[in-house]
């Protein structure tokens, strides 16, 4: 296995750091402890954390939600890996992304690193081909295991990104559809249904207040299909148990809950669900 | 952010106790690592355990419980945080206990704290107050991130509990019935199902104790609705598989278990569901 | 409790190896926790790594499935502790292994540990009866926290294992039926079903291209019950999406899987349904 560097710029930061990972995986197998095992037989001193291992499976867009969402409360320098990883074994290449905000990630080019990465603002992307820094016999089916752990042990144990592989121009993108706005309405949609069953779209703060500075702060009134309208609240609170509300959620975006209950089954919706905010005067 | 004070007496405490994190997060979403996240950027040193995020939605009682169950298995010093928060974003106040078992509890006023704090000696109840020892900006729906996470890490870190905010007289209690005695009857209930089917009640050993003792030390039988009386066995492996037996359980309470199977799913039971126990003679 | 002896030879191990706990407890409880918890009260500065806590309930021989084909991807003298344990609490014995690979295992005598310890090399077994190295209170039902935590924690710390209790001259054992060859055809079946709906045989990479080799390595075809033939595959992503296809899976065995899908569901087949590979001349 490679030494590490002295010279690198890399190994002066300091090793506090954690590496955080996101799956697919849940948490009936033993995948995720295999995963931990290499990094911790090549870096025994990071600390791993979870993310979460319950994107359902194979979603992509899911995964890359969520890491978007979560990797700005980490601390600078982490390194995350994350694995939805529907085409494991095909052409799809393996990469690994330094950003501007000093966060890394490594994972599989199919979009689901492309939302944080882009957030952090992309610096360099290397196709991970190296075989100094992934385990000896390469599975075709868990990268995760011998691919993307190893590179995240070596990354965060100071290996310089550009010794992983040669440099790409580009990696995978994926969208999020933005809201549009028609007059006095908004249109967005159902872009991940939490585990509460709450309800978030792509509606964002700025958004809302934009829509709401046009029509002299206006009060504004949310709606989904063939819900009543509703009001933006503070709190889930500020209505009576089993009452749906609209509120602006911890990521900044207009999310749609039930007080003590799931807005999901509330509304029958899911992803892709439209919403829209109207102005109501 | 603050830093540490040297002449603190808490900064002479190890630093060898960990972070202890119970929530009603589930494992799909990625709140639970945001809350991580958080912890690591300000505490990178802490080590950071679950106890289980595995608690039922929003059920105050359920975590109240688990952590009550729980808290005496950590090293001294631990800082528990729970967040089971229905009431997130409303006037209900975010707290920090310390306490004469010198175990520190952080979570919300809801009761989630105070079977576990009064069972450690509730020493002192601080208000959350400090805006230095919270997120720059917080959320009206995710204090567990923007609030508790940041003040388990300062805790964690040497901040003494009086920085965080003003004393409490007092919280808010939640509590378990406690059985009730009548002649050779013992009367009480199921209080918690774990995720086997076991239901736990509220009989513990000393009650089972008192009333042997009362009748010469008779043989006690238990029922639950609809059952036949059970003998109270030593283990699950005592009866043959898919047999109800009555057991005294790891937490020192009378559970009702199926040796190979879900007494839950058996007697049809749940939280409440009155359990007896009387004297054979 | 006892203090760690400056003279063992243990104690020269590298304090970097984790802990790795698998166990049937499932998400929902603070069992893990309270282990958890134990463990960091007696070494305050292992690292304690989840495998799964995912294992179907009481199934222990699919909790030794998962610990063999796990343990080899974590670093030397590991300490994995394994409670999957119908028996707890009755005579079944409380064991701990070492083994020539110096990972070592603890658990119930029940066959949860013996496919991993077997692989790893057996070098001794000892039963647990040391009361210096358990809780001082052990129930008859929560050994793992009682009883394996803190064994776990002290191996860890450095207790020679002979310490810990009297040799023994065998373990309870399990078996993974082997595949049997007659003519062109090897008759196997299903091991283990993972999360994704991945049907795992116990047909080995060996065992196909001994297959392969007797018949000029003409092609191999692989049946499910009820299904058509597939041909084995590089990769999930080497068919269209739904269509099922045979795999050599991430632990060196074969397969069935179908592209974004479920072949447990899409085959109706679950632990023990037959797998045939045939020669397809």
């Amino acid at each position: 296995m490679p030494s590490r560097s002295p010279r690198s710029k890399k190994s002066s930061r300091s090793p506090a750091a954690p590496i955080a990972i996101l799956t697919d995986f849940g948490y009936r197998d033993h995948y995720v402890g295999a995963m931990k095992g290499v990094i911790a037989t090549i870096a025994p001193n990071a600390s791993v954390i979870d993310i979460t291992h319950g994107i359902p499976s194979q979603s992509v867009i899911a995964g890359a939600i969520a890491l978007a969402q979560s990797w700005r409360f980490f601390p600078k320098h982490t390194v995350f890996v994350a694995v939805v990883d529907p085409g494991v074994g095909t052409s799809r290449l393996p990469i690994a992304i330094d950003t501007r905000a000093d966060a890394r990630f490594v994972g599989p080019d199919n979009g689901v690193l492309y939302l944080a990465a882009k957030d952090a603002g992309i610096a360099r992307i290397v196709e991970l081909r190296g075989s100094k820094y992934r385990l000896e016999n390469v599975s075709s089916t868990f990268h995760g295991r011998d691919i993307f752990a190893p590179v995240a042990a070596w990354l965060w144990s100071g290996t310089p990104i550009a010794s992983l592989g040669p440099t790409l121009p580009q990696m995978t993108q994926v969208s999020i559809a933005s809201p549009i706005r028609r007059g006095k309405t908004l249109h967005g949609e159902v872009i991940y249904v939490d585990g509460f069953g709450n309800l978030v779209t792509n509606i964002d703060r700025a958004a809302l207040d934009d829509l709401a500075a046009s029509f002299r702060l206006a009060p504004l009134l949310v709606r989904i299909t063939k819900g009543a309208s509703m009001e933006i609240f503070q709190a889930y609170g500020d209505v009576p148990s089993g009452v749906p509300l609209a509120i602006l959620g911890s990521f900044g975006l207009l999310e749609i809950a039930v007080r003590d209950g799931s807005a999901a089954s509330f509304f029958e919706s899911s992803e892709g669900t439209p919403v829209t905010v109207i102005v109501s005067t």
